[in-house]
């Protein structure tokens, strides 16, 4: 605390991102990075970039990469906006899109940074109750509110909500932004870019650093009516015109056209999730059923932060958080094979 | 304007930054680039980098690249603070560290984007005029303030301050944050880096843009007091946990590792500097006295709208800024030898 900080530094509650451990030899299933590297295409449109051209500013719209996108979702490229991770895709979505008359809901169960952007620019939060599985319920988010925010599927718990039942939520609130944060969408659910052209509130935001292996990137995007974009786009210029370098930019773009690497590596992750599921089960585990790169899981004779303490001892890394309803969980990113299996024999040892 | 934008959105101003023209051949001295490429040194640490590991999230903290430019000015790490090229730290800075309740004074002519900042945050701004030699003078900043910001040298005038006049505004204003933006400091200017250790209000940015032939990789920092870095820390983590890439961590890392490219770069420009501003003299053009990469220029016998149009017809873009008290300067880019003599050449043919 200082003086000098203005009114708002002291009260924000900043996001805490999982560890990124500078040991070598661990195991690291806590950030639901990858298992697999990005393609080869990438990284050849990436190394194209290094050199002298550096010295110029990347094309402040990202153009090329916009086009890209937009022809992979059939889109107009006025529908897609581009920023450095979808976290900050996010933080403009908060500031551009949500109303500051009504609380702005999400699930009690969720990312853990749309109450951090709430903080950032000064909105009320309301979080709704999951239900007894864990899913969103559509009637649940019928009341007044200033915008709607959730992932598909849910973070941490993994579970996929139909499109028939977004549909719902978006349908019943004709006058609020409804937000689908996709970012592990590509893991076995059906996108809801699909709706953007029959519903003007409806936008969906997605990433680069989950099924197209491109955390250490940093690219996100959102995908919307093209009203909801251009207010994106305003905020985007009046805080920073450069978001993305050149590199994201070639990298990002060549990402979207290497589709063949694309669809390998995620269905390699699906089939590592489902038997990481059958292995967690055959333990005694329940696990959600989950359509993410990660199963949200929990034993019912051990806690979790014990289960979590006992496998960072043996240099596996998993999530724990600290709160209601989901302490017992750990949440684990599926890896390699050998990764999985690694976690899967540590656990014969502990529980 | 759609009736989902939130109130913010319909007032703001954004920024127009100079035009990226998508045409070869142009003579482009429109953005202040360097006309040299970054140091070899940094082309092969980004090289290092491109590869699987970009499935992983970066440092979040960017640990070895505050630590190096720590070094680099002789403060401690925690002195430190990145981001996504230096207008991501100054929108950080006037979030965090501006007070609401006086208006932020800045010069009447300077870099548009702080009155676009104050926009976007909802900061009353002020303008305070330069003196008739384009000079900011200390005494006018001695009245009640949230926040003071100038650049050093200024821009688009490419005038410099002295340190102590500098040392005079931060001595004036104890309750106050003041902020250097040092994006040219490089050319020929004293950084006030060496004052941040005597005042806890003063908080010095700049950016790897510039002297650093880094516009396309996006990095900027900031450097003062821990408390002042602890507020931007703040606000980077309740927006944005990974601003900076892996590529673009190496590669400005790399960058203050190589000294002497340096050293030899940036008085290869500084020496341009002067011979483009003797050139221009000798066609009769008013230059104001520049410690940048850029000079600021008028002739009494054209308008400057009509120069830059003139220039654009021959191949070369230089920026013009249809603004009170300097619409009848140019502000041009000090280029490659061969550039500026394509500019000088084009202008004995003009004017």
């Amino acid at each position: 605390m200082s003086r000098f900080w203005s009114p708002l530094i002291a009260r924000l509650a900043p996001y805490v991102p999982g560890e990124q451990p500078k040991m070598a030899n661990l195991v690291k299933l806590n950030t639901n990075e990858n298992p697999f590297g990005p393609s080869p295409k990438v990284i050849e449109a990436i190394r194209g970039e290094v050199g002298d051209s550096l010295r110029l500013y990347p094309d402040p719209e990202s153009e090329q990469l916009r086009q890209t996108i937009s022809q992979y979702y059939g889109v107009t490229t006025a529908q897609v906006f581009v920023g450095n991770g979808s976290d900050e895709v996010l933080a403009h979505v908060f500031q551009a899109l949500f109303q500051p008359d009504s609380p702005v809901l999400f699930p009690d169960i969720t990312y853990s940074f749309y109450p951090v952007y709430c903080g950032l620019y000064g909105i009320e939060g309301k979080t709704v109750a999951l239900n007894d599985q864990y899913q969103i319920a559509p009637n649940d988010y019928v009341q007044p509110n200033g915008g709607i925010i959730f992932p598909n599927p849910n973070a941490p718990t993994g579970v996929a909500m139909e499109l028939a039942l977004i549909e719902q939520v978006v349908q019943a609130n004709p006058d609020s932004v409804v937000v689908v944060d996709e970012a592990y969408v590509d893991f076995g659910t059906e996108s809801a870019i699909t709706l953007v052209d029959h519903y003007p509130n409806l936008l969906i935001t997605q990433t680069l650093s989950k099924a197209r292996s491109l955390a250490g990137l940093r690219v996100g995007l959102a995908i919307g009516h093209r009203d909801l974009i251009e207010a994106l786009e305003r905020v985007k210029n009046s805080f920073n015109s450069y978001p993305l370098d050149k590199l994201a930019q070639a990298g990002a773009k060549a990402a979207f056209e290497d589709d063949e690497w694309f669809e390998h590596t995620r269905q390699a992750v699906i089939s590592e999730r489902d038997r990481m599921t059958g292995g967690l089960h055959n333990q005694g585990f329940e696990v959600l059923p989950s359509k993410a790169n990660f199963v949200f899981a929990r034993h019912p004779g051990h806690a979790g932060e014990t289960l979590a303490l006992a496998l960072r001892e043996r240099g596996i890394i998993v999530r724990h958080f600290q709160k209601p309803r989901i302490s017992d969980f750990l949440r684990i990113t599926v890896g390699t094979a050998a990764q999985n299996d690694a976690l899967l024999d540590a656990l014969v040892d502990i529980v």
